[in-house]
């Protein structure tokens, strides 16, 4: 199989760092391109960039000339975009108005009504919306993850939503700082605290699971109907997400009949063989100490969600502890797997 | 006044220094005799203690020989108790038979019928089961105060209860390695970590509080019929717990009057004047970034219960965080506090 | 007595804050003049300063208007200065020549002939170098403190110096996170990390005791001849700064003999009763666990130097272990107990 | 190639579980026998085990029986032994006896005059002591690899001992908490702060190294003669020990010298294709920032030693930052490495 050529627009930053990272030696995709702001244009990656993994940095990655994030300059199959929040609207809109694929990691187009905000497991029928891109005429168009939050919590409903329905989710988040970026969080901030509160994510939770689980029809996504509250706060790790989630079915069910829906679920999209797909796709701990990021946050190279203490809940139907990779799953290895599921439905095409 | 001669029953572990660190100058009581088990019985305190405290062993406290933890060795006029719950149910018994009031940290008596699970600010008329104890005839009785965790929630679910009643709370814990005592929690377990369950600790958490707001009956307590969802998780803090809070209110109320309650809030027992009453009893932060336990755990003397991010839920009436510090207002500030309370209500004498 | 009435020059900064929590209460100084730059000017203290302090803002200051950090908008008998490195080199000679007495915190004047570098306990004298300032008609000067490192250092090598004089002195630094300002060291570069490099610090460390040790002369100070060998390194700790030093003495001496020296050691200008100075200066830890930054930074109001692991050294004749608090006893502490001395030795005037 | 059979003494302890973790999927060796106290044995390994490691248990691993580490019921070709060194000298002593090769990583044996302390790379001609241990004639011996802090040191030192000599070494340890096993360090002992001293590390570093440079002569290991000043401080940190080192060599060279030596370095054992043997051996950094324990400490699997910071001294003639990870290279990787050149060397044979 010819490697898709691919792009990485914000390619010093840390998502950026993170696809980098991910996709050094991935069977089905190969950087050609890291691109970034005038900055560090035309500079060597290796002296472009603060490079703040722990693995080196790819040996082929390392000599390549950084260039500057615009259509004219990255020659590529399709770009995966992690760039700021603040510069993405309107770069991922010219290059995708230049017939570009963007899989993008960043916040701007997950509730545009044409954009696709996928998790392949949850929601694979949604990448239909593409074809009602205004741009996809040329071959270009948008696909978006959700908040790395966000990505954990579909996941970990998606069995008890496929069983009995969701009625109302309560969820109180404890993030890692990579969350955060690069510089971040300043260590005076964190070092033996807590921090209650991070800018827009409660609203992100409370609205983006809804998208996800939402119908897709001839007039768009029809968003599910269910309710979330979202409480979320920071927490003196590096990475992995963990959430206490309360969950009420729609359907109710006793805990043996939860449990039992957890321990039988199988990866919806398996069948594909999608080389970024984990297994499992949930790991359900039942040593009621785990899951703990530091321990957990990496199994199934990061992609699988881990799931532990289900249990009775006095107000709700059940409660659980969920952990969820925020970098890989979370962000650049959630955009890759997006990638690979559009790979497998024919929407990425070789431009050579 | 002459001051109150007092016991320390644990005098070595982790709580028995946290009373003796408090009571350090304290204008009511003078800490004259340290109790400990056979190991520690006819050391200079200095020499049986792994003092874990930043601040150094008062030096009146330093050189005391610390005496076995029986009624005969300990002559005081009252105790306070802060041993392991493994040995606390005779021992703490022994005492109480002996005549000797015992003002306790520990949970073994928290839910008997005829003891008080006491927070002063919150149900001081529960004192009233003391004349119910059987060994109260010759002066003894047990006085508990609740689980670090439990005393946080309820002094901030105080003005709501007060205001409009409470229907059903809903509380996710970030909780302090302190609470864990020493040594507690290894570092290999929390270091970049949560660890998403403490024994017991859910439990305490869903059953406290609704003796602690019940009504003195003829019979004994009736609890309170609210309900209660804890999720309990050990993050990597030194001192103070958070919860992330969800109410809903017996009687609905917006937000606008719902902090305007928690802003016209008064400590109810400041009249009193009590040593160890803060001021205030609950700070209310506007700071969304705010309280963080290692800024705030320590106000009003580590007695204050502090309160932020007051804002609407949507599941609930409203969501809050709250911080407690679990080592002072949780466990022997908190004792120190109901002790007080019990000199300004009649209940403990002078022996000599 | 009248209270001097001081300026904060970088009153919003990470060492301004922290003049502002230690000048509060203090029985000789007064805030009465917040300078910071532009952006803060103007502004209520409250509402332009990010307080990183864990005690709130002092009542007094909260709501004083910052003024612009010129001599015309400052106000006071004499000033602080906190400010950065990079504006102090000016703003510090403009206060200076304006006729006000600038007691700085900032390096930029530490080296400069006829300015002292003072550590009140170890080098007084050089005090007489205020004279030969060109300014110094007017009223105007600039006294410095040593970097946070050397602080710790040379009040730990003062026993050794009286007594033994130096030969060689070889150090290790673990240092704070709270040296670096804030917002400082990102978290995701020191959780479960070392940072073996502080920017410009080793040079300080290898230099600056000289001065502090040097002698007096007309030609001004003549520099110590002894050697010194640093490596500084940044490690998760708030703050404290912990120092693994090896000493060569100029007049060898057993082990016996240097503790005694620690031992009998007394602080030279106890006689002064200057408000900041500790009790003791130096503490001698015996249990080999200790000194620990955690435990044992705040001795003394953090003005205490704490020395403990006093042993041979096969190297050199012995090696200890310092731990000093490197934002009080290293900086705005140091700054003001510098102060104190000036004001006791006649050089500080009231203006009005 | 046949695999050799192999057990593992205290295979539930932090050592033995590393030992586990790291021969999973070892080309030569295959664990047969997982050994421990009467209170793991004929328990299932994952019964038996708290498993402290951030991968899974392998899964051939999991379901095994312990057995009793004692010869009769260990069916091996050799034993890895990573017992605590309270019960080690008889147990070690009971294998080789018995006629089993035992690979240690415990202190009991290093000093003893006829077992080698060994890292490969540094002195493989010690291997010759194995034929004057008592028991060899039956196929047991003894081997030992020396302290985790020491193999860093010695290795980093290799390339200038053999370039120039070595006069003196000064050495300031920052070392990971995994050093001290599991449950280890508390967490309220280190979390914002620094432990300055480990029991028995510091008389280690400075004896090990002139065993392991010694010479082998007909009498025995004639120990190097240069002098090691070591001092030994806990810091928060998971994994990897960062060690400040000053050297004083035997043939005086300047700082070009010495980095050309450094980057000229080869692994001397390169050509023998030890499974384990990294690539490089030493990693040399430019970054002055380098090399940090989170982000290099795993370096070559663990197995690579990292230097960086190499600069002048002001006392000795270089100094330098170096990195070793203590529970791989400075643990069971080094045992591991060890017994990869025993096999090299013909030391170890099939027993079937």
């Amino acid at each position: 199989m010819q490697k898709y050529r691919v792009g990485v627009l914000g390619a010093t930053g840390a998502v950026g760092q993170k696809f980098v990272e991910l996709l050094d030696g991935h069977p089905w995709f190969e950087v050609v391109a890291l691109a970034a702001s005038e900055r560090s244009a035309g500079k060597k990656y290796i002296d472009a960039v603060n490079w703040i993994g722990a693995t080196p940095i790819p040996e082929k990655i390392a000599d390549q000339t950084v260039v500057l994030a615009n259509p004219e300059e990255v020659d590529a199959d399709f770009v995966f975009s992690g760039v700021d929040a603040s510069v993405a609207l309107e770069m991922e809109m010219a290059f995708a108005q230049a017939g570009m694929p963007v899989i993008s990691n960043t916040r701007n187009y997950r509730m545009e009504p044409t954009v696709p905000l996928l998790v392949p497991e949850v929601n694979p029928e949604h990448l239909a919306l593409i074809d009602r891109q205004a741009y996809s005429d040329h071959g270009g168009f948008i696909v978006t993850n959700p908040n790395c939050s966000t990505v954990g919590l579909v996941l970990a409903l998606l069995p008890l939503q496929k069983a009995f329905g969701l009625e109302a989710v309560h969820v109180v988040t404890m993030q890692a700082l990579s969350g955060a970026g690069y510089p971040g969080v300043p260590s005076l901030d964190i070092l033996s605290n807590v921090v209650p509160h991070i800018g827009g994510e409660e609203a992100k939770m409370e609205t983006e699971p809804l998208k996800l689980f939402g119908t897709l029809t001839e007039q768009g996504i029809q968003f599910a109907d269910f309710k979330i509250s979202a409480s979320c706060n920071r927490v003196s790790v590096l990475d992995g997400h963990t959430e206490s989630v309360s969950v009420k079915l729609k359907t109710a069910a006793d805990l043996a009949a939860i449990k039992a829906v957890f321990r039988a679920f199988e990866d919806p999209i398996a069948h594909l063989g999608l080389p970024s797909s984990p297994t499992p796709l949930i790991k359900l701990f039942e040593d009621e100490r785990f899951p703990q990021p530091r321990r957990h946050a990496s199994l199934g190279n990061g992609m699988t969600v881990s799931v532990g203490r289900v249990r009775a809940d006095a107000l709700f139907d059940v409660k659980f502890t969920l952990l969820v990779h925020n970098t890989i799953r979370g962000a650049a290895g959630g955009a890759i797997l997006n990638a690979e599921l559009l790979v497998s439905k024919g929407y990425l095409k070789h431009r050579i």
